[in-house]
């Protein structure tokens, strides 16, 4: 069993109202790695750095087991770089600098070994390459998630959709659940992508919870009211993270495991936003985990 | 065993993205009277309106077992009339007209009878009009409840605090929380405003749930996620309904039937949203009613 994960690397300078850091590592993948890596074993990352990239995180991300031979680095390239400012509610964010960098040529091409994979999470990139990832397996995958953003459903739409049909589950925020479907109301935008002939949808509501859909049913995955949110950067991807650690770790995946998926989801998102970057999710462990997930479990519970 | 409910009843003219309807029958305390209604059976409504109000509704509400008694009726009096317009995310909203009229000069005195009563809730007036109430009682009621608003906690803060103190439980929603305790953060607000000597702290966040605080312990309360939302107008209100009708049916409250209140209140709420003014929460039973409520605490159940 094997767990794929296909996304961006790079270095991050975020300011909130909290603090703010300068060049610190980031990264689509790398959040959902660390995230995931907590929950299961055998994870390979699929990715593209410069030479610029610190080889002790590299190194980290090793000591944990994470394959990296799917993982580019550029010689003399430099990594994708993001800055970005969030506003007091913490959910509101100005881009300031987009560095595409090395990522602008990226055409991942899977290690062969990783073209057996179980589990598969294909991460926020064009459309286009999310299918190529998925035409290189040799089998289909047991299970494929993927995520989006507001600018593939602008300007790629039809290969969006056809991405969205290939996979299993569709993981994305209230806002790009809007604009994908065109619905303001989040059930009726439920009910049109799932039309679209996606297995699974995911809502992420941020600090709200998230939204599960599927098989006629609905689950709600309350978020963690925390008393200090540090820095939202990497929520989503560490959610996915965990969510998709938890999967991989189960024989098979019905709503029942897909509903505690999002729960470890909601707790790796938890612990992400308590620091800036990587900061809190290298210093975890299996008990506090499984602490803060029962802690999640019990918010909601009523005997 | 009775519960006592003060608070307005009013016309309400209301437009949403979804309709518009014109001088129709609103107010706090007719929206959490009727929703309580369904609870518990014992309820005494304290109120004043001018003679232009329906007889007809009175009769419904009298009907359901609500005593009217506290509810004054001016002679060629206006009674309070509110109009507003929604926004398309159905939670912000821009007041059109506020024509106070007989509400002006709202100095309820409470009949004799109402002087025992075990559960209490104070809707949205004055604080001193609220203290003015609690100070009528001839025993404290066994459990205290009052909502607010922006408004005094702007101009009648010191008032406002002092009524605070007296009761058992504060019902507010995300904004007032954090404009009365000067916390942007809900958990730290929560800790502000226990302190200032209340026993349990609600905080509505309308379509995203809401929040209990007390006991050192905290507990969420999801909302429903429906299809189709008309008209947010009276939803706090039934959802304080809904909660103080289910803590009058319970012998004892505690962070148990607090829990359960909640859920009572946020399903009162999905009611009232599904229509204009009371139209929903004229028509339901008991049945429909358990039947949501069972849906929404196994809506985040894992296990």
């Amino acid at each position: 069993m094997s767990l794929t994960i296909v996304g961006t690397i790079a270095f991050d300078s975020v300011k909130t109202p909290f603090g703010e850091v300068d060049r610190v590592i980031g990264g689509a993948a790398t959040f959902t790695a660390w995230a995931a890596s907590y929950l299961y074993n055998h994870i390979r990352l699929v990715s593209i750095i410069g030479d610029d990239w610190p080889s002790s995180e590299l190194q980290k991300m090793h000591t944990r087991g994470i394959d990296l031979e799917g993982v580019k680095i550029v010689e003399e390239g430099k990594s994708f770089f993001w800055a970005g400012e969030y506003d007091k509610n913490m959910i509101d964010r100005t881009t300031l600098t987009t560095e595409l960098n090395v990522l602008d040529d990226f055409d991942p091409v899977l290690p062969p070994l990783y073209r057996n994979s179980d589990f598969l999470m294909l991460g926020n990139l064009t459309p286009q390459i999310q299918i190529r990832v998925m035409e290189q397996m040799n089998d289909r995958p047991g299970f494929i998630a993927m995520d989006t953003m507001n600018f593939w459903i602008d300007i790629a739409r039809d290969d969006l959709e056809e991405a969205i049909r290939r996979v299993d589950l569709l993981s994305i925020n209230d806002e790009e659940a809007r604009l994908l479907s065109g619905k303001y109301n989040l059930v009726e935008a439920a009910e049109n992508i799932l039309n679209m002939g996606v297995r699974y949808l995911i809502i992420k509501k941020g600090e709200h919870g998230a939204l599960l859909f599927g098989e006629n049913k609905m689950f709600f995955a309350p978020a963690l009211p925390l008393s200090s949110i540090t820095d939202p950067t990497g929520a989503g991807d560490s959610f996915a993270g965990g969510l998709m650690g938890y999967l991989a770790s189960q024989s098979s995946v019905d709503f029942q495991t897909m509903k505690k998926g999002l729960i470890y989801g909601a707790v790796m998102g938890s612990f992400c936003v308590e620091d800036f970057s990587l900061r809190k999710l290298q210093e975890l462990d299996k008990e506090i985990i499984e602490n803060r997930a029962n802690e999640l479990m019990e918010l909601s519970r009523v005997d």
